[in-house]
């Protein structure tokens, strides 16, 4: 089919939308570890995990065989509110490049929370309400979990208790005003009102606060509270799960106009966006119906693909969590404070680990300021100004345009542009004002974060 | 066709999609009066304008027969990028108001600016390329204004320089980071760099500036610099014929279903949203082809329809602009300092002046808290964050729905809702904190303000 007739945005009708999430797990020769129990190092049993998650999402976490879930009616009827999202042509950016290469993005950041958090939070919530749960808990960090999760449960009519990360909840006054006004309740971490907050407190006086100890806080709230759980928007499986409407509805349109892309690019912190954009073409991949080159994106400030090591590890820094095997930099490993943005979780999803560590995949760290270039260089003829997190599939998307440039090859791009920047303006400030600078942790750092991993 | 049949959004196909601006005053019988030129007091002649606008411009300023232009290719490619906007049925508000009325909104958010004002000035950028200008000035309040065209001129390259009215620039410096991040350079006005400016500031020292300033401003840098024209983001017939492709949109996508809408809301400030939305529904009111209720909703704090004064009236607070013929509260009025968002300009479109003075239309002013009151219920329903100014529109519409309640009417509402709130979070913090008040002019302070309209 002709370029001409395709448009810069590919919409799909309602009735073309994915009516199940695809499980990635099921076509993996090599399943991903198991998450264990702290204490016992043994996997985690549908039981333990109930105490902290939702029954149904205890499910979807441990099924390991089931390929399709249907998305239940409540959900579709509220993805209907923003969904599909967009496959967008870059025919500016293209041009802007002088590029043979074609390059499209899924863009996820068309509705009010701003990114592709959503997908999951309708999910989780859907499921809280159905287990008659009165609320959930969480944590933010750069805010787009938590402002997805609010709008979800406001949406469902639950209470959301959100911990986010403290010096995020000083730096983005705004976030916090977008969860209030979806009705959450949130609490700069680490607080007081958690033992595991005060035990932190104590020991770090003055601390700032990291993802690790918001989770640690969240998870203790939710099993401590009566008809609460406790809800995680990356790294699980679950997660995974819901996001893999990115890549069906990615797949559906490139599929309407016989379109095949060669290379698959998205960001990685926990892996959410990534493990379900490239989920139905690693399916193939796996399954051997066709290849693909898939290209996950980290900051160079935290590394876990590219200098973690693959163990398990806690995912929370209160070590009150279970374990996970994946590529991870150390549970006490912060990224520096000139790090902006998200992306920053010390590890990285136990599926996406284990398909790395089998060469199904690549990894690429990028550094901050070459990532904010791409980020102008795309708002100004894309006109979507995107969020940090986004901006490093964009900056690894143009990189490769630019190879083409130079090789002449006509290759098929996608990316996943997962959010918005309209929180992240602090940020896009320093960089105007060259006060931003290009953190990369040294081998001596990592190696101490990487010597504190569990050993058993 | 059943309700089952209309998708939650109605979007158009790329071939749908109108090729032509419609312009309203072609079906006007009573034309609007035509900009004068303060010193003689004569119509502005062709000449005159294009000193300060584009000529290209002036011609769609001047024209009051020309019923459909066509829309440049450029500027439709353009509009591919981020339209059609969705038309949405707002099924959940509608169950949540538990109304038989249903309502739609047209949601001219989607697009990095965050608001309707893109669709002028992607328009107003093309033809001062075409002219071959080097570059653009303007004012901007909220920030949409300035948004909007410095995308717009970034996507051209082209210069444009935003004078900021002062109180924004300061409360607001994520919007002037997303204007620096699309190239534009941002003044605070009144600034020193301008005689007027100048003049302002030796008056009135400490003044934190208003839109009339700040229009002064950039018509003087405008018009004293070689290669520079000024453009303006409402008011203008340009502009509302620019933003006429809203309505039209609007108008085929309901047509689509078969669906005839009853009534019509729009916000009001100066009016470029409302004209554009109405525009054909109003045509085919002037023509007899059909009725509607068209209802403009304005800020008690600026209520330029409901209690201002239908004269011609100075544009800007230099007095350097052309005199318009509106409904006008008088150049010197500046809504109290507690009014948050736009619409806050002291006059109104000539266009809408004369087919509400005709009595084709209505209007209603309404209490910034219950606006906001509005705004939170509509998100947490509906998902989308409103802007204030929108959230005039949201708040009629939902009166209108409850009054259909008691009634039993089965009305169908259209209304626009022209942008997302991303950047006004200090007052939903405000609101969350209640600590917003409605502050209401007296009759008193109204007549002071007209008093100073131009006698002649």
């Amino acid at each position: 089919m002709s370029d001409k007739k395709i448009p810069y945005k590919i919409y799909l009708d309602e009735e073309e939308m994915p009516k199940s999430w695809y499980n990635l797990r099921a076509d993996m020769k090599n399943k991903p570890a198991p998450l264990l129990n702290p204490a016992t190092h043994q996997p985690m049993t549908k039981e333990e995990l109930s105490a902290v998650f939702c029954e149904e999402l205890v499910n979807q976490e441990l099924d390991e065989t089931t390929a399709n879930f249907e998305i239940p009616e409540e959900i579709r009827n509220f993805y209907k509110m923003y969904r599909p999202s967009p496959l967008v042509r870059a025919y500016c950016l293209e041009e802007k490049l002088k590029t043979p290469a074609k390059i499209y993005y899924k863009f996820e950041g068309n509705n009010t929370s701003g990114s592709h958090k959503l997908n999951s939070a309708i999910a989780q919530a859907y499921y809280a309400k159905k287990q008659g749960l009165k609320g959930v808990t969480t944590e933010t960090g750069a805010g787009q979990w938590g402002t997805a999760l609010s709008m979800a449960c406001s949406y469902f009519d639950l209470d959301c208790k959100v911990f986010m990360v403290k010096v995020s909840y000083e730096q983005k006054p705004f976030r916090r005003e977008v969860m209030r006004t979806y009705g959450a309740s949130v609490t700069p971490s680490p607080s007081e009102i958690t033992e595991v907050g005060r035990k932190i407190l104590a020991k770090y006086p003055g601390t700032t606060g990291s993802l690790g100890c918001a989770i640690s806080e969240a998870v203790e709230v939710a099993t401590h509270t009566e008809g609460y759980r406790y809800v995680l928007g990356s790294v699980l499986n679950q997660v995974l799960l819901h996001q893999s409407i990115i890549g069906l509805e990615t797949k559906a349109a490139l599929d309407k106009y016989g379109i095949k892309p060669d290379m698959i690019i998205g960001c990685a912190g926990g892996g959410s966006n990534l493990g379900g954009l490239i989920a139905p073409f690693m399916g193939e991949k796996l399954r051997g119906e066709a290849d693909y080159d898939i290209l996950a994106v980290e900051p160079e400030s935290c590394p876990s693909f590219t200098r973690g090591t693959y163990a398990y590890d806690f995912c929370d820094t209160g070590m009150i969590c279970p374990l996970a095997k994946m590529y991870t930099l150390g549970s006490g490993y912060i990224p520096a404070p000139t790090h902006a943005g998200g992306l920053r979780f010390h590890g990285m999803s136990s599926t996406l680990s284990q398909l790395y560590d089998d060469g199904l995949m690549r990894a690429l760290a990028v550094p901050q300021t070459k990532v904010f270039e791409a980020a102008e260089q795309f708002a100004r003829c894309e006109g979507i100004l995107p969020a940090p997190e986004s901006s490093h599939a964009i900056r690894a998307a143009i990189d490769e345009a630019l190879r083409c440039k130079e090789t002449g090859e006509e290759k098929t791009i996608v990316f996943g542009l997962t959010g918005t920047g309209y929180f992240d303006m602090y940020a896009y400030e320093k960089f105007h004002d060259g006060k931003m600078d290009d953190y990369v942790p040294t081998d001596e750092e990592i190696a101490a974060s990487v010597a504190q991993l569990p050993k058993f």
